[in-house]
């Protein structure tokens, strides 16, 4: 555990209030100290994913779940580039929750997450999840009180039941203020290449914040567990956020310590065919 | 076009004896000058991607569909790794098509293939393909002889229905020589960490590699076609294949030229409203 993943961990109830957006926990250093600290990760990270996949293919079971949560413009698209993107894109599968099709509508709304849980030696990656079925459906009364009630108990069941089966979980909510989403909102009005990003329902969903930071922190009460805790990430520093799920993600791949499967060939033999085959001498 | 591209398109019959695998056609560099050539073209290839998406947003049809066909060890990998994972991981999905499964020997040989085409607005790469319905069927006999030449026939008509639907299909073949293969199966043996990627099969399907070069030559002729181009990328040299990929990757991307979309609301309007929701003045 670092510094920054150790004060990051929800471990009771927690008040978004009362967490600085534009803190850095668990980290001292400035926005150049940041990048670089991420940069010099990079190989560790890939190095880490390469293992979990070669020890897939001997049979290991481990996988990797990150799913991030945050309001819009919190910075998901960020953390997808600049920290997935830190590793072999064959090893990682992301997928992007957004509402739900009349088909996944007509199911229960676990059936599309399960679809997507990675496979073994894969890092899934979450932009938005089930969690969106207990925040936009409490915020706007999508479904009944006492129904969302079961679906954190539900949550609970399945993400354990996901864990058990050798997948590490890493729930991380990017904490973004409303005055730092304002002005990222306003960027994107203002930025005829940014135009595409905007939705006029923005606005209104900005309208019910404290709403949904209530939703957040009742989520969040329900169903951190220790296997699949939550992670409350201030997110007004990209830079920070960015940092911080890449330590999450090596803390996760670290909890596997995947080690490079032993040859079940014999080596000396396999080499001896091969260059009878014909390698140049030189070569060999 | 690109000199490099434009030496790399197959516009007749090939002979892959007569195409030097070390050669480098239509980049006069070294190493050196090629690996800051590709560095040089991430951030073409990152917007380009990034506009593409964007513009799938507003009803864009565009896609693109990487097909990367090569013998063991011609450096599919590295393809995927330096090459692919330039752009933004949440435009791409790779697929790794291995040995088929029982469900899908079941079917037509491309059903599992338009399962995984590119959506609009995303970059498709395909780790093998149909091809290898026709490369080590024909090798091995697996599919009797007058069934494979339809087999081509169909390639055709489904590829040509892929590019009708705006999809930009990039053919790539890499070419690795014997020698050079031989010399990386014998590295994968000589290091632990790399004998998770060895098969002893691998050897075997070496000892074929005339047929397989046949097998190649035929597929191409059969489907090269000015919607489908093949690509031979002399892969000898691993700087190189990255590079001529990443130009024809980035050449697919501009036939496409995707631009923003343009704001289908009042911006001026929505700033209002954005403003009326109380964005701290000083950010503003």
């Amino acid at each position: 555990m670092t510094a920054i993943t150790d004060a990051l961990r929800v471990t009771g109830p927690v008040r978004l209030a009362d967490i600085d957006a534009a803190s850095t926990p668990g980290f001292d250093g400035a926005k150049a100290d940041g990048e670089a600290a991420l940069a010099a990760g990079a190989a560790r990270a890939a190095e880490l994913q390469e293992r979990l996949f070669a020890a897939s293919t001997a049979g290991g079971a481990g996988s990797v779940l990150l799913m991030v949560q945050g309001m819009d413009t919190s910075g998901k698209g960020g953390i997808m580039r600049h920290v997935v993107g830190q590793v072999d894109p064959q090893g990682v599968r992301i997928t992007a929750f957004k509402a739900p099709s009349e088909e996944e509508r007509a199911h229960d709304f676990l059936w599309r997450i399960e679809r997507e849980l990675p496979a073994p030696g894969m890092i899934g990656v979450f932009d938005r999840s089930h969690y969106e079925d207990v925040l936009i459906h409490r915020v706007h009364g999508l479904t009944p009180a006492d129904e969302i009630e079961g679906r954190y108990e539900r949550i609970v069941d399945f993400e354990r039941r996901i864990a058990e089966r050798g997948t590490v979980l890493v729930k991380v909510m990017l904490h973004v203020s409303s005055a730092e989403q304002g002005e990222r909102l306003l960027e994107r009005l203002d930025r005829p290449d940014k135009h595409w990003k905007f939705n006029p329902g923005d606005i209104d969903e900005r309208r019910h914040w404290d709403d949904y930071m209530e939703a957040y922190e009742i989520a969040i009460r329900r169903t951190a567990s220790a296997s699949a805790p939550w992670h409350v990430v201030p997110a007004d520093r990209k830079w920070y956020a960015r940092l911080a799920v890449h330590e999450l993600l090596v803390e996760a791949l670290e909890r596997i310590d995947p080690q490079w499967p032993v040859a079940d060939f014999d080596v000396a033999a396999e080499r001896a065919r091969l260059l009878a085959t014909g390698v140049p001498a030189e070569r060999a």
